[in-house]
């Protein structure tokens, strides 16, 4: 970011949003309350216009194709769904799908590979990696009846993956190294061509979880060896709550992997109702049941604008945001006891920027319910502010610090209690 | 079905409609074409208005509530439409969530069961049960190992499933029992208690899967004394195409059965990020990752007619339409070589009344591509009429059984190769 010394406070925030080649995309989604800076895009991205309008359809659809609807376009919409994601992911065609949670990816690519590398028990993975996807790795592991386990590489900082750590772990007993591209609290990147290439040499397959990367970090699966990924598609793409979520099975060991699910939506001929199952070619056989089309195909209509705007163009934006945020952090909010949690690198971190605080808590409370911004908090002291290239401003990160600095210089956050709610 | 023996043709389905109590429930869905006869609500229901509405409002509370929606009624979703359809199926509070599809629900409670069933290596199912179920369950003894099998139990006529057959094989081996209550091709129903019991003399576990029962057949999960159960809810229950599955697990299990997917809405603090998983209190602990929120909650609004009218007057009103298209059937269709491929019997029939006609393939696409009646295909020769009780009124039954009666006299069929389409 070129920034002339003598610009400062909302002026450069103005210059650079009247640079913002993406600018104009900010009109294709939709802002109900104009007042709110919502920095969590990396949760929950925001409604597109075009969602709305296909959620309608979709419905209308449903009123009046009814069942037929199957064959104008439900049916393959996974697929189709897919292919577009594909772009975003630097997939070629036929490796990823649209399918169930991400949860349920994980457990179904994690089984196939584990299923591959017999004589192999340990699964690597780090304490960066969200423990939602440690909860399914324990789970694989488990099942199999305690042969494996899950080994991780713990981070020193919070802040950092220890890559020098995880690749030294690597050996002849490694099945799978499963982690999160960008770690979901502090936004570290790890550099997934480098430790995918080393996995390899040590036998072990790789898994990447996109959550945190797809629509905001280029990601290149095929350049980069990957075998298997997973992702969901409600943070930056913007497919709306609990919208499904993808998988992606490089194209040569489709083959050789199996779903432990064997859903007929995988099956190779869904139709002639044979009472024995065969896998569907290619990766479709990593379907299970039916999708929930009305989310399905809302999410399918977010894509468009990430497409158009493309990928380096979200990252070139995203960088500039992040880094403006965290030169504010360090001039505004450090004197009020603020520390980065996320990498100061530009190029190993991802779309979101996450400030510690004693009092992150209340902090966070405090600016949601009085301020008027909408961050997240990850325990014990992370507030994490995610912005989201295709739609956030700089001067809404400015306006966000300013807030932030506002809850500090008057207490605010003094009235709210320590104890946690039940749900953030 | 009382039916005065002058009383034919038209008039009297005009007076079985005036008489019905459900009549006013057909306000409730929509008919975007007043001219096609919907018998395929067995397969997918017809849109409730209702749904059109709520999944408006749905998306319109992502835009503005965006990811504040969670604590404002999302997270606790799953748990809650499952309390209503709960009432639905005979079960108790605490023992029904709404969860991924069928296929994945299937495959969690099915290694769940087998978990606990150390030393029995069987599944018993039959060729009465959907495909994709036997694939689920082939799918899960394959990956414990190939120690375990799955027995199935043949139908001798293809319609009724074989009871003293089932019982007969249960034994000390036996693990699981897992049948659809309601057979998908035919519409024959099982007698639920009797197997259950029987199971459970023997030992085993019973998991049914109540895809066509759920909103026309009364179920009764509790008084059964059934440990398991899946469902879907986009045939009867109206819940739009592929609308997230539930699940049903008996409450004094729940605590000894651990999902194998050990995802993170079924963790027992999902907002703690411990990186070590603890399966959540009762059967939230099937649930796994985020559910498609749009798709949950347009199905959660088509619950609400179902349980106004009750599913006793439901299961009163399908025995009469199925009785009434099954008299049809006798006096009109069986002299142009329809054969009824389901139960005779109104207790062992669910809410579909199959036909079975060496043409049938042909027949339905001319039902479906000239006549405006919308049943569906099962191989090799069954055409499925489906009779949703909410909506269908006899008016319609009388006027798709002349459809198709039009179709033979005319020979429309011979339009039509006998060659598949891809998807029915």
């Amino acid at each position: 970011m070129e920034r002339t010394e003598r610009e400062a406070g909302p002026e450069l925030a103005r210059r650079l949003d009247a640079e913002d080649e993406l600018a104009a995309f900010r009109q294709a989604f939709v802002f109900a309350d104009p007042d709110l800076i919502y920095m969590d895009g990396n949760s929950l991205g925001r409604l597109p216009r075009a969602a709305f309008e296909r959620t309608r359809a979709a419905v209308e659809e449903w009123g009046t194709a009814l069942v037929r609807g199957w064959n104008a376009g439900w049916w393959e919409a996974p697929a189709r769904v897919g292919e577009k994601i594909a772009r975003l992911v630097g997939a070629g065609p036929g490796q990823v799908v649209v399918a169930d949670s991400t949860s349920v990816n994980l457990f179904k690519l994690t089984m196939a590979a584990l299923s591959l590398q017999a004589g192999r028990d340990v699964i690597i993975s780090d304490t960066l990696n969200f423990p939602s996807d440690l909860y399914v790795l324990q789970g694989a592991a488990h099942l199999l009846g305690g042969r494996h386990r899950v080994h991780l590489v713990r981070t020193a900082d919070g802040i950092h993956g220890d890559e020098a750590a995880l690749l030294a772990a690597l050996d002849e007993r490694t099945a799978l190294v499963s982690l999160s591209h960008v770690a979901f609290k502090s936004g570290f990147v790890y550099d997934a061509a480098k430790v995918t290439e080393r996995a390899h040499q040590a036998g072990a397959l790789v898994l990447w979880d996109l959550c945190h990367s797809a629509g905001a970090v280029p990601v290149e699966l095929d350049r980069w060896g990957a075998d298997l990924a997973v992702g969901c598609t409600y943070k930056y793409l913007n497919g709306g709550p609990g919208a499904p979520a993808f998988l992606y099975v490089r194209r040569d060991l489709q083959e050789q992997l199996s779903s432990p699910i064997w859903g007929w939506f995988g099956q190779r001929s869904p139709f002639a109702f044979n009472l024995d199952y065969g896998a569907a070619p290619g990766v479709t056989r990593f379907l299970a049941g039916s999708p929930p089309i009305l989310s399905l195909l809302a999410m399918e209509s977010a894509l468009d604008p990430l497409l158009e705007a493309g990928i380096e163009r979200l990252r070139d934006k995203s960088v500039r945001l992040t880094s403006y945020l965290v030169d504010l952090v360090d001039r505004v909010l450090a004197p009020l006891g603020f520390a980065l949690g996320s990498p100061r690198e530009p190029g190993r971190r991802g779309s979101h920027v996450t400030l510690r605080h004693p009092e992150g808590y209340r902090i966070n409370r405090a600016l949601i319910e009085e301020m008027g911004v909408l961050p997240d908090f990850r325990e014990p002291d992370n507030i994490r502010l995610g912005l989201a290239p295709i739609y956030t401003t700089f001067a809404e990160v400015y306006e966000a610090v300013e807030r932030i600095r506002r809850v500090l210089d008057e207490g605010a956050y003094r009235r709210y209690p320590r104890e946690r709610l039940p749900v953030t």
